[in-house]
């Protein structure tokens, strides 16, 4: 087997001896819109008989539309991991640059397609520092906000790292873009070299139909086209996409699940600063969170000992931290009464 | 771009132009069991919301009893051609081989994944001759029944070539299986070389749903699971995990389509025979025929023109035939009109 020294991601666990509050995998505490919910009938499920469309025309266009571009610079693919995959396979010749700290599929990506990978330090505050990112001809691949910091990179920032080399692809992955940080949607129409990741999993509820899509110029939608029509161009079945189609179509409801996250983020951050915690100023639909009375491992352990899910790392840098999903205004309250009562 | 020189795979075409009766892609003509209709209710969409089980555990099992094998030799990815890609990256480090005339993916894995490749004529009557596959240690490919001529290859020779290198890896596609070939799954217990291969695209009316299925040794199982949570864990969403379950659950449904499916089969082919048709004896749900009156791509075209697509290959060998997908009885009563209607 070729790849027998490979270490594959690890997703946060699935612990099945008890009911959990889940606030470790970042996924949304609401439903998709009642439209999505009705998208899948019987009808449509009599249809499975029948591939899916492998160009996926019609979500492709609602997405070109709201998204203000057009269909030929729109991909789709069975989540944002196979995206960003088949980036690091399509565009990684020269090898891959990215932060030590940061999602931690890319270092697997990298490794899996033999793509040799510099890693730059976060500055002290777990900041991008744009400097790193310049020159040495690269893939270059940041998450916007980042994860698991939430930290986001301000545009002109971003603008500054795509502009210093057009001839490397700068991919910005933005799954968490819908919680308050900015796209670089904007920048789209002058970089040839950008290339944005987007998912339907967090803010549009839908972790579990699989659902990404990529932005970018034409010839680099082609260059990943190619890649899914030579792996499995009908990996988004049809049922999904029903589902996507009828997400774009109740974006308003979507927007305010992303601001009720957004408020009680504010809310939970404000709560642990209280308690003491270093909280940083987060543009996800989590926080990363430290204390200095309790260690990282230990506040993990214990919060599960009272079935709450946090995501500790077990990483240099980020050992004392936990990332904590913002859940729904019940379960942040729960998870705060829990903190008080591990403290006290 | 890496791949720039790539070929990819060409999928059947999907006109938009009119309503076709489709016999170009070897999908059902029947829905799936009413068991997997009910499968995905509203508060399946509403979970949607929560990333999908990555271990597939409760599908897994039930193909595993379903087989007579143990969880650990079951692998479930995002249709079986997701499956054959993982195999060539995983086990194509000494070369592959498999016939001239045998599924158009296998050459697009291969190169791909820069897997040399040998490829073995088939012989003048289109079967396999096991003897080019007993030694070279290469990955072994190959579909059965084969497509597009829908010939099986006898159990005691798959096992010949199984059994002749226990180093390399035998993919057995058993894409077409449910249709009268003999599965290998008999060897599976002597073999931990042998990798089967299958999908509920076809038998199981599912193709759009994007499930297939692969059984082995646990060490292969093993690889290909590697590879899977080094891409893409969450392949397999949330529906299409309910759907095959509750496939799995109706067995009986599907075999009875089979059947049917089968005996339209036999209706066809004598028909087609009748016309003056070599129709190969096909133990799939399509069959390849070629007439020595009209030549494979005019047919081809004037049944487009009719409103009825099959599967042309512009490919030396098989020029002067079509490959025809088994539909309902109405859609091949039409079908044999329809080429009445062109040959007179």
């Amino acid at each position: 087997m070729r790849y027998a020294a490979l270490e594959a991601y690890v997703p946060g666990e699935q612990p099945r001896d008890k009911a959990y509050i889940k606030l470790n995998t970042n996924e949304s505490p609401y439903p998709p819109s009642p439209e999505v919910i009705a998208s899948v009938n019987a009808a449509a499920m009599e249809e499975l008989r029948l591939y899916s469309d492998p160009t996926c025309r019609l979500l492709r266009r609602k997405i070109a539309d709201r998204c203000g571009v057009s269909e030929e610079n729109v991909f789709l693919s069975n989540g944002s991991d196979d995206i960003l995959n088949f980036a690091f396979m399509a565009f990684g010749e020269k090898g891959a640059v990215f932060p030590d700290i940061t999602y931690g599929f890319y270092s697997v990506f990298a490794a899996l397609h033999g793509v040799p990978t510099r890693v730059m330090p976060l500055r002290e505050d777990f900041t991008v520092d744009p400097a790193d990112y310049l020159t040495g001809g690269r893939l270059t691949v940041l998450a916007n906000p980042n994860a698991p910091t939430g930290l986001a990179l301000p545009l002109p920032e971003i603008e500054r790292i795509v502009a210093a080399d057009p001839d490397r692809v700068v991919v910005i992955d933005e799954a968490y873009v819908d919680f308050g940080a900015e796209s670089a949607l904007s920048l789209l129409p002058r970089y040839d070299n950008l290339l944005i990741v987007r998912t339907f999993s967090k803010s549009r509820s839908m972790a579990g139909a699989r659902l990404g899509f990529a932005l970018a110029d034409k010839a680099l939608i082609d260059d990943l086209e190619k890649i899914k029509y030579s792996t499995n161009p009908y990996n988004i079945n049809r049922l999904t996409q029903l589902a996507g189609a009828a997400a774009i179509d109740s974006d308003e409801y979507f927007a305010g699940n992303c601001r009720r996250i957004c408020r009680t983020r504010e809310r939970t951050t404000a709560s642990l600063k209280e308690l003491g915690f270093t909280v940083l100023p987060s543009m996800a639909n989590f926080v990363f969170a430290s204390s200095d009375q309790i260690g990282g491992e230990e506040l993990y352990r214990r919060l599960k000992e009272r079935g709450i899910l946090v995501r500790h790392f077990d990483k240099d840098r980020i050992r004392e931290y936990n990332r904590i999903t913002i859940g729904s205004e019940d379960e942040m309250d729960r998870l705060i009464a829990a903190v008080k009562s591990i403290l006290s």
